[in-house]
């Protein structure tokens, strides 16, 4: 099965568009889980367990794991993810770009090494950079297009032949990096015009939106814009907003109920 | 000592702007070093131990070690660098790039888990993304601005108010990324005008240059366009040309000898 059949099965499985962030912050972790072994692990996946019916997807950001030494645990935990849930994609936020060479071991990690389903990549260095991604047909490469932070105004906004840089980003996707049809891109939830000008020129590729939770985006507004023609289209992260609902032994009850309600959010903003 | 004071001492101490990149490949590798027990770590030092008196820094490329399940050897490799060559910059080349929140944990992979003196960075994200980065002051943080492959046309070659989108990089760098003064710029060697015309935005600014090796870039044409107004400023990196300089026991002296050349050739083009 490709990405697209994987999403479009998911999403008409589930009826749900919430994908889980799997970002586990040894500070802010339960104290039940932090003197476990795999701390990470048990974490992540005391909430899986916990709301894998009501998921489109899962996102583990590999920061995460590379700034606290715990990639085993990454590891362990995609790993558990297709074992017990192979219906649900598991996209690998990492976030890479380098030149052909040295992306093809970047394409390596995220679907040889960390078998994700999925993986996000940087489009600043361009096709080449994309190609060692893109040519695993089977996978989907999710491409930052216009991200959520303030920040990314710097760039993405610049404005060359009448289109922000973004749009540029969009309509390469659309004529010149989807030639596996695998391609999707990454639009903050932060912009909901903007994700609106993105999908008129992508009608129908997967979004990752993230930004709703912490970030403040508008859910009915992601939908109003970003909403793709067969009704879903869309893969809403949230992160800290679900996986930290509680602090104390029920973390995982609590994880499923902040998941429910932005599962049933998101469905009462559907046309 | 900042990056900057490290990279003047040792461009002085050594009189060379040679970067050896260790970009190990176990496919590649000699046999001599296939069956050690870690073997990227003892092809690693073995070049580092041939070549330290010849170089301005080392540039692990994180994708090989990524992509080939071997970070505790990349660990160990800066490690080695470290204690026994201290006056030796490491940049770790890993072109990250992700919110604030996301970034700090990699900023701690870059600066605490691996204790690198630099690292690459991605600019698409803009400001608040590469904050965490520059927030150690003592640090390098080298932004991609015109990368070496074919593909940075795609983005970096757009043309806001004027200007390419790489020169705006070159300008947010000189007027607000470096409040720390330890920012540094990514310029490939293959397009050495734009090398030049970033060189007139930021006179002082390191340089990484890669793309003299294998990719082809001309040697006295980044010394031409590229050199700051001290005689140095650019680190010049080449890690095929030089770490398979030979595939036989002797790959060492051969990397060696292949530094020495890079070495004089940039020397032989000074004016």
């Amino acid at each position: 099965m490709t990405f697209y059949e994987k999403m479009a099965a998911i999403w008409r499985k589930s009826d749900s568009m919430v994908c889980v962030g799997l970002d586990p912050d040894l500070a802010k972790m339960p104290e039940c889980v932090k003197n476990e072994k795999y701390p990470f692990f048990a974490f992540n996946k005391a909430l899986v367990d916990a709301t894998h019916d009501l998921v489109c997807a899962y996102k583990p950001q590999a920061a995460y794991y590379a700034g606290q030494n715990a990639d085993d645990q990454l590891a362990m935990t995609i790993e558990y993810i297709k074992t017990n849930y192979p219906d649900v994609p598991v996209i690998l936020d990492v976030k890479r770009g380098d030149i052909g060479s040295t992306a093809a071991q970047y394409a390596k990690e995220a679907f040889v090494r960390y078998n994700a389903d999925a993986v996000t990549v940087n489009p600043y260095m361009g096709s080449d950079a994309l190609k060692p991604f893109l040519d695993y047909a089977d996978r989907g490469v999710i491409i930052l297009c216009r991200t959520s932070n303030a920040g990314g105004n710097d760039l993405q906004n610049l404005v060359c032949d009448g289109m922000p840089i973004y749009e540029h980003v969009a309509v390469l996707t659309r004529d010149k990096y989807n030639y596996n049809q695998n391609a999707a891109l990454v639009i903050g939830a932060t912009y909901p015009e903007e994700l609106g000008r993105i999908r008129a020129i992508c009608p129908e590729l997967p979004f990752l939106v993230p930004g709703v939770g912490a970030q403040g985006g508008d859910v009915a507004k992601v939908l109003e814009h970003g909403l793709a023609a067969n009704g879903y289209g869309l893969i809403i992260n949230s992160s800290r907003g679900i996986i930290y609902a509680s602090n104390g032994d029920d973390f995982a009850d609590a994880a499923r109920n902040a998941t429910i309600k932005l599962r049933d959010l998101i469905r009462s903003c559907r046309p």
